[in-house]
Formats: C-alpha cells, structure tokens, sequence
C-alpha cells in the first residue's frame, strides 16, 4: 500500500458517509425495508415512520396523589364527603361547591372538582364525635362512613393543584415518537399507553460475513497441524446481532479468486451490507480489492487506511450496499468492526440515536509507544474499580497489554482501548487517556 | 412513610447487598442454576465456570508477515528459497543455514527457522538474469520459480522476529476466562479459537413482573373512561430481557390481597426475582408490603427511600430471591427499575463486570429546584451533539423536562437523567452535571 494514498479513519468514514449520504441514506431516509412487529417486542429497533398520537394523554383528568377532589375555590374551609371515585371508573357526581370526594392516586377526577387535597392536608371530622382523625397512618375510611361524613382543610388549593390535565402529557395528532428513533423501554410504554401496540419498524438489515483463507476450519471443526478455527466470522455475527443486524454466515472461502466471485454476488441478492474478513491487502491471496470494484457503484472508497491495528481495511459502497474488507488478523477484525462497520450499520438503519461507545478517563501506567503516522488504538487494563458516577472519583490505572493483533486472547484480557493520535509517537506514562469501554 | 426511618437509595442497595452476600450470591457464586449453550450464541451471557485452556494458543509458530523463513544467524546474507509454506499446511522440509521459505502471514514456521524476513526487506534474485525483483507490487513468484531462486537480504534479523511462537497468547493449562465474566465478542473468538464451542453459563434468572391496579388494562385493550392501560410490565420485561433475565409477566393483579398472596407464592416457585409494579406504598391498595414479609427470609429491607421518582420503593430478600416493590407511576417505575433492580439481576448472575451506565458531562440550561431531603433524579435532554470522544469537546447544554412521575412523555422526551443529591435544594443553571444517559 503506498502510504501518502491513505486516508485518516476519519476521512475514509467522512467519504463513506458522503457517498451514503448520495445514496439516500440519511436519518429515517426510507431506503431499507420496513416490517409491523409488536410494540413490545421493538425494544431497540428502529422506528420507521413518525408516530401520530390517536388520543390526549392522559386520556382524562386524574388526581396525581389519594386525596379528595374539590372546588379549589371552596378552601380553605369545611367540605360534605359525598361519595368516592374509584380506581378504573367515573364518577356518577358532580362535585359542587363546599363538596368533596375521596380519590386515588391516579383515578379519574369527578365533573365540577378542579385540585385535589392531599389525604394529609385533610382533617376527617366524623359524624359521631367530631375527633380529628388521623388519615395518613391507617387506611381511608369506607364510602359508606364517608356519606356522612365532613372533611376540613385549612389550606387554599389553587385550581389545578395534585390534578394531571388531560391531555398534559401529549395532545391528539401529536408527533410523540420520530421515525428513526431506536426505540427505548420509554417509547415502548408511550406508545402502548396510547393504544399503540404495533410499529413499523426499519427490518433489521442482513449482513454477510465472509471469511476466507485456506488455513481455516470451521470453530467446531478439529484442526490439523497449520490450521486455525474461524473466529472472525461468530464474532463479527455476535457483535452485528448486538447491533441491530442479522448475520449471515457465508463460511469459509478458500484463496481462489474465483469463490471470492461467487461469494459477493450471493452477498449482493441476499445482504445489505457486507463484510469481508481477510483478503483486503495486497498479498497473492488478496482478492477482495478486486471483487469488491465489481460489486457496483461507486465502489471502493478507502484501501487502507492510516489505522492500527488494521491498516488494510477496505471501505466500499457497492449499489447501496456498504462494503468492509476487514483484516483476517482477529484482534483487527473485532476493532475495525466495532469502529468502523457497526456505525455504519446503525447508519443503514437510519437511525437518529445510534448507542454510544463509554469512554472512561485513565491514568496511563505506562509508556506506549506508537506510529507517528498511524492512528493507533491500543487494549488496555483498568487496574482499579473504574465505575463512572455522577461525582467525581479517583482516575482508574490504564495498564497497556502487549500483544500482536492476530493474539485475540490479548484483548479477552483488556477492558477498553485507548488511542494514539496520528503525529504522536509516544504516549509517557502519567498520561490522562480516554478508554473507550468494551460493552 | 416516616421519614426518619426512610434509607438513602445507596443505603438500601448496601442493606440489599449485604443480604445478598449472606445468602452466598457473590462473584460467580454457584447459587444460580447453570446451563449449557453454544459458545457462539453466549454473547452477554455469564460464565460459570472458570475455563482452562486445552492447548497452547498458536498451536503452533506462525508468522506475523508475508516474507521468508529462515535462520536468524544467517542474516543479512544471501539464502536460497528451498519451498513454499502453503496456508493450513506444515512444510515437509526443514530450514537448515542458508536457506529460506516462502511463507505467509499466519502461516507455519518450519523447523530450523526461527525468524521471518518481509518481503520487502527481501531482494528476489532471479537464476535467469539476477536482477531485482519487486516483490511487494506484484504476486510472489510461484514455488517452481523460488526453487531455481536465491534471495539477498541487508538486515539482520533477531531469532524470533516476525514470529509468534507456540503458546505465546495462552498456555496449555491456563485459566483464560474466568467465572463470572459477561461474555464479550473477544471472548467468544477466544473460546473458539481454542475448540470450546460449548460453555456452561448462568441460567437467565426469571422475574416475575406483576402489575396491580383497577384501574390497569391490558395494553393490548381498549379503555374505558377511568382506565389505563399496563405499560410497566412491557417496560419492565424489555429492561429485564437486554439486563440477561427472562421476564415472566403475571399480567395485571386486582386491588385484592388475596390476588397479591397467590401471586407471591406462585412467584416464588416460578422465579428467581420479583418485581412487583404498585402496590408498595401505604394507602388501602398497598398490599405488597405485608405479602412480602410473608414471602421468606429476611423479608423487606427498606420501605421507601430518600429518592425522587420513586420513594416508596421497598427492597426485600426472600428466601434468596431479591424482591422490589416499585412504586405504580411508569417514570417511577422505569427510573428505579434502572437503577436499583437491574444491578441486581446482574449482582444475582454472579456477574464480575456487569455493564456500567453511561454519563455525560453537560451544562444545565436551567435551574432545578429539589427536594433537600430527597435524593432527585430529573430527566434532561441534551441541547447539542455530544458523542463523548476520545478528546475534548464543548459540553452539551442540558434542559430539564418539567414532568409529573406518570406521564411517560417525559422519559420519551429525555436523553438521560441527572441527579441532585440529597442536602441539595437547587442546582443554578450553569452546573456542570453528569448526566445518566439512556441506552
């Protein structure tokens, strides 16, 4: 590869998403296919179209503490109990001046009752001796004893006060969820507190992953001297599942140019994206460079980039469909995967709040040394108990863990990496790094 | 409540904690029943048993590059190519001083050889005209050319250069996970690549989800005038299906005690947690507290907590099974089932590194006013884009969103929620604050 063609991951992610962008591929941009799951199950799927709301919510007025519904203009002073709204139904009153009726916590508020006193605020004057009763400690007293019963309260409610309007929370022909959004455990009781128990969601998009090499047996597959399992393609599956994706197991292809041929016309009927795992160098067993400028347009976008670990990785849009030629060497798979083609398939999907990667502030433990001319990330070890929280806490130890990028154990014993920008050449010990955290 | 006897919300999960350590739930515990699965499928999944390793990991010396196998001792010098190294395959020669093999990244490392030269580093002289060759632009030559050939190479290797050895990631013998670890991507390709491709992990924990009310409807169902529909449970079962439980839904319990005393006991065989979703305060309907001192040792350890949304909380232990009251309001509902049930679904999978929130740093637009005696957490949305990044950016602007604890919009509407700890009765706008994002 010569270098000074090379792009900055940066620049070949900015010139991937260009071409995406040319595509059609934007926030909620419609290009994907689209299924009707249930609300329930959407969690973290991706919401095609806007949502309307059918109805206000709350759907009616509800008391927001247990208490008694009244004219607001009626207190402070002494008020007739005429009754009780119970849970889940309306009343058969109206409240009028100088009435109240005992509530619960979320139940519907009688016509005529603008605020709600607290059961707190109330002295219960029974009928027999007048005593204050007290209402907090023990359980309201029955409807039938309430009908005759007189409540005082000394405090002046303003109308409104402990009331939830209707529609306060979201009114009808509201947009209350965009297309695009990846929908939380909040959007799913929104929505199906409107009724909404169907969503049209973006399909999950289907990703080949095609690993090659003629040294590679399948993970379940005894080796023979000089053979080595095929990890690659079970950790890409695992992390593209996490991610939205639905992997497809192209398996293992052997070095000859022409199952490389095969494999991507298959992946271009069958995936919406696709990743190669190996073969995107410029050895004799690398074919992917080729193959990949036939799959369509505009084709490859970065051939090597300025990265460690994975140097040859190949960016390519092929008709619509993102391309990612990933270096066969697993540690480089696994990171130019989480890095480079996860983003991208949360792209594909067209989604407004792609998750996050966790960065952790830490203290370098020891010198690293880097490319100059390389961005490189590098695994390390957090030596203290490192949970974030709102306030601040004592920076973790960041122990650097040596390894080569086809040692996956090495990052089996790491808890993040951490970067050294292009034009650094060391990292000294003492310097405050930010770990991005593995999920 | 009394508030004196109220336990702040750390206070409570310690006593949880404490509870739980006495019940033997600690790090890879063994109190869980396990399970075996397919390595490739147990991503997130708790392992329960340490793993040893069956072999050495290479299994055998590979090369790092593409390039030549030879001597180091016989470097710099002229060598003659005896062979190739095919990919999968042992070479059928040794490398004696003075020769040197074709071979490939990953590849086997015949005998005699101990270090690799790079192709580049290597000048191909050819029997016919020994002129250089570029060896780096173009294919290698093939094996019938290398064995007329002779390569000159200027460097001096060291024994071992561009090799790695026999057992250099992991040793035969060695524990390479350990019990308790969340399965990672790495971890799946590192099982694999050592041929485990069955691992014994912790089976889901099951929790009970029961929702009570009156007033509750299934979300599925229409509404009467007075009803709601039941979106704790659907919110609770996507929270516990994405924190490694089983959700099982004991759909909607009337405000009867005798509902509630059936449903414990069938709880209590069917499940490892418990969730109940109302039911926990002390009005006439709160009926938890009562069932769930009846439902095993040690019974409740605190009922309420200085905590907004959600102070009537109650934490019990059960005869071994964490039990949560939380409090009926979906945003209570959600926001302590986050914090304080989650953690314990992965405390009770003996979890070593359970996955950790995310906080962003970020200004507050407004000033909040809270309760001193309460720690309160409010929902905000985040004003800019803040991706946190491995290097400084501008902090994002946080707004608070004004909501009652049952209108879910308000959670629909945040990008995460932040925190006034208790002793605190406003944060000015301006703060600098941590704010908890949603995944």
């Amino acid at each position: 590869m010569r270098k000074l063609d090379l792009l900055t991951p940066a620049e070949a992610m900015a010139k991937l998403s260009g071409a995406l962008d040319a595509a059609g591929f934007g926030i909620a941009h419609g290009v994907q296919a689209t299924e009707v799951i249930p609300t329930a199950q959407a969690c973290h799927r991706v919401l095609a179209r806007d949502v309307v709301s059918p109805i206000p919510m709350p759907e009616f007025r509800r008391s927001t503490v247990d208490g008694y519904a009244v004219r607001a203009d009626a207190t402070p002073g002494t008020l007739s109990v005429i009754g009780e709204v119970r849970m889940g139904e309306v009343a058969s009153f109206a409240i009028r001046h100088g009435e109240a009726a005992l509530v619960h916590t979320g139940g519907n508020l009688p016509e005529g009752a603008d605020a709600v006193v607290m059961l707190e605020d109330a002295v219960s004057l029974t009928p027999d001796d007048r005593q204050p009763m007290q209402a907090v400690e023990g359980a309201p007293p029955s409807v039938t004893q309430q009908e005759q019963r007189k409540i005082q309260t000394g405090r002046r409610l303003a109308p409104g006060e402990n009331v939830i309007q209707q529609g306060e929370d979201v009114r009808a022909g509201e947009v209350v969820v965009c297309a695009g959004m990846r929908l939380r455990e909040q959007e799913i009781g929104g929505l199906l507190a409107l009724g909404i128990t169907q969503v049209e969601v973006v399909r999950k998009p289907r990703v080949a992953l095609i690993a090659s090499g003629d040294e590679l047996v399948p993970a379940e597959a005894e080796t023979r001297p000089g053979q080595v399992r095929n990890i690659n393609a079970p950790m890409l599956a695992a992390l593209v599942a996490r991610n939205g994706g639905e992997p497809l197991d192209f398996g293992i292809l052997p070095d000859a140019r022409a199952a490389f041929e095969q494999a991507a016309q298959r992946a271009m009927r069958e995936a919406d994206m696709v990743i190669f795992m190996a073969g995107s160098s410029v050895g004799e067993r690398d074919f992917v460079p080729d193959v990949v400028n036939a799959m369509g347009k505009p084709g490859i976008l970065a051939h090597g980039i300025l990265f460690r670990p994975g140097k040859p990785t190949l960016f390519a849009l092929c008709d619509g469909k993102p391309v990612f030629g990933l270096p066969g060497n697993p540690i480089s798979a696994l990171v130019t995967g989480m890095l480079f083609a996860m983003p991208t398939l949360w792209r594909i999907q067209g989604v407004r709040n792609p998750p996050q990667p966790r960065f952790t502030r830490a203290v370098l433990a020891r010198e690293v040394k880097s490319p100059r001319d390389l961005e490189h990330w590098f695994p390390v070890r957090l030596e203290e108990g490192a949970a974030p929280a709102p306030h601040e806490h004592p920076m973790p130890s960041a122990e650097p863990i040596s390894t080569k990028s086809n040692l996956i154990f090495g990052l089996v014993r790491a808890d993040g990496i951490a970067c050294a920008p292009i034009g650094v050449d060391r990292l000294a010990a003492g310097t405050e790094i930010q770990v991005r955290m593995f999920d």
